[in-house]
């Protein structure tokens, strides 16, 4: 649907063309916060846009709506042209994988606002769902005790935190170029010999494409959460009616061991590990008991391109007076987990000790 | 249109509410530049979200577009709550100018991007004309020789060229506080003793919801140009068809003192002038010979609450080889008498002699 030969003063998008008669316009801004500054540092900016895009386009997923088209801002002191094409050819295979057309953006030059060779992104979406066919999510009036939460992987730290992730970065006295002392995200293949600040760098999994027709596919699904700031907790609480509440076990996904170093070196309690990170969840799926398992077959199937997975992570029950919205079982032992049977690796000979 | 209510993930809007049947979506990104470091200097950010707007809403608007929803990316070092209240404030201050609902946002704090009390601002807007119903512009086949440029006054500055408004501030030798050796933007009735910075901080006009009406009233408007970063030439020139030019007599429209002001001390040569600031026009309306004059009264009735008027400036011809596609006449002159005939004002008092 989109006309980007238009051009001129913005972009153009044909929503008619796009398949809507009667859209719902849902639409989000995001950015991916100091994750930059550790791209900038690594020089290697390649994936940012993708995490920018992600970061927008899940979020117009939880409403049911297919991201339709995506502007960028991109702001810097004095443009590098190289910096700038690989940032946007970023963005632009996000929106690929997204689904969406890059309609337009701006980029800017600000001395004095940014020092030389830092920028910063802003992204927007615009996504539709069709009134009368796709359901308007979340739908927190169906949540009832039961409903089953189903866990989709994400595929590492995605674009929130990393304020915290550098410091431990820096008490860990790891460079950026060293090997990695924890696992990669699951979704890539990346050889054993991973630095630090590449692993770091695991773009965020853009789930809105694939996921869509599995919202679409049933009338079960009560609510999605995307995982961003906040964690496991203050995203999943926004979808939960204030009588209900979540809990989940952390024995039932598989978590990144980065998370396990990050708590573990960074010395973090397991409560701010859940209210920073998304530890090893990208989205939480709401759905009925007796739709569950087929959700979670057929998530399976639309990740497998991505090499995730969905687990059934949880359950809705009443809230009890004075209990919080969302419990997360066991995450201190699997942080633990998760890092600790590392250990081998470390000792044979990387960074062992030392990163105390 | 728009349901705030929704909330969690993103905003929604409902385009059959807004009156949209079958609907083409028009977005544009901005941001307001290197304006923002004379905001912060002066600690008067009470309008730059009006600027905000204006720049995302006034480009929307050269598509014929109603300006719909506004979401804003504000990203700081550290959040100032005070500064943010302001900010975001006067951008939902300019979205109700812009006739468009503020249904969302993202404020980042980045420590490390962004030094403390420095922010940026990104604006997005997504409008909507109805096919069928509502022309779309610009309609290069359309232009003639002879059809009529309407040049509708700016309210000052606007938003584009600050670096170089900065430099000339630093040349003149004033402070941001001193008295403003030049008469403020014409649609603002400041007093006498209006400061520099302030001055130069007046808002940027926004037209949108004023203008649109006028424009959807006839069929004889050909192209709209918002005149921003690359000023008249930069802008009229991406509306006209390769074999069409515009000639514009710059005593036909009433050019502010602060652009003779910058010229004179900065010393720039006009054509700099030209192609960086809007000299006096925020907006070029191509219409045809026929309607101008009604074009002209109609804008003028709607631009009188915010006493801005609108002029006719020049004409279309047929594009001679080797000569540019925008040539505006007298320019140098108007400049030299915009600031000149000020002279009267600066010997009476306030900081003659010492701004050269």
């Amino acid at each position: 649907g989109s006309n980007p030969e238009l051009g001129g003063f913005g972009g153009s998008f044909d929503l008619e063309k796009a398949g809507y008669k009667n859209p719902m316009l849902v639409s989000g801004t995001d950015g991916v916060g100091t994750k930059l500054l550790l791209a900038q540092k690594m020089k290697k900016c390649c994936d940012i846009g993708v995490d920018l895009v992600a970061m927008c386009a899940n979020d117009v997923l939880t409403h049911n709506a297919e991201s339709l088209f995506f502007l960028d801002y991109y702001a810097c002191g004095s443009l590098t042209l190289d910096v700038a094409r690989e940032v946007v050819s970023g963005i632009a295979r996000g929106c690929k994988m997204a689904g969406c057309a890059l309609i337009g953006g701006e980029t800017a030059e600000m001395p004095g606002v940014y020092p030389t060779g830092s920028y910063d992104l802003a992204g927007f979406v615009v996504g539709a769902y069709e009134k009368g066919r796709d359901r308007p999510l979340p739908c927190l009036e169906e949540v009832i005790p039961g409903d089953v939460i189903i866990g989709v992987m994400s595929s590492g730290i995605h674009s929130n935190g990393y304020s915290l992730v550098r410091r431990v970065v820096e008490i860990s006295g790891l460079e950026l170029n060293d090997p990695a002392p924890f696992e990669e995200g699951k979704s890539l293949v990346l050889p054993l010999s991973t630095k630090t600040g590449e692993s770091l760098l695991t773009p965020t999994a853009i789930y809105s494409k694939l996921l869509l027709p599995v919202l679409r596919s049933t009338n079960q699904i009560r609510a999605v959460a995307h995982i961003t700031g906040g964690g496991i907790v203050g995203n999943l609480k926004r979808v939960l009616p204030s009588n209900m509440a979540a809990i989940l076990d952390a024995r039932s996904w598989p978590l990144q061991s980065v998370f396990g170093w990050i708590a573990s070196v960074g010395n973090l309690h397991t409560d701010e590990m859940l209210k920073t990170f998304n530890c090893g969840l990208g989205l939480c799926i709401v759905t009925s008991q007796s739709t569950a398992d087929d959700v979670i077959m057929k998530c399976n199937d639309a990740l497998s391109s991505i090499n995730l997975k969905s687990y059934k992570v949880g359950k809705v029950v009443l809230k009890k007076e004075n209990t919080e919205s969302v419990a997360v079982n066991h995450l201190t032992e699997m942080l633990y987990k998760s890092y600790s049977h590392k250990t081998p690796k470390l000792t044979n000979g990387i960074a062992s000790g030392d990163h105390g």
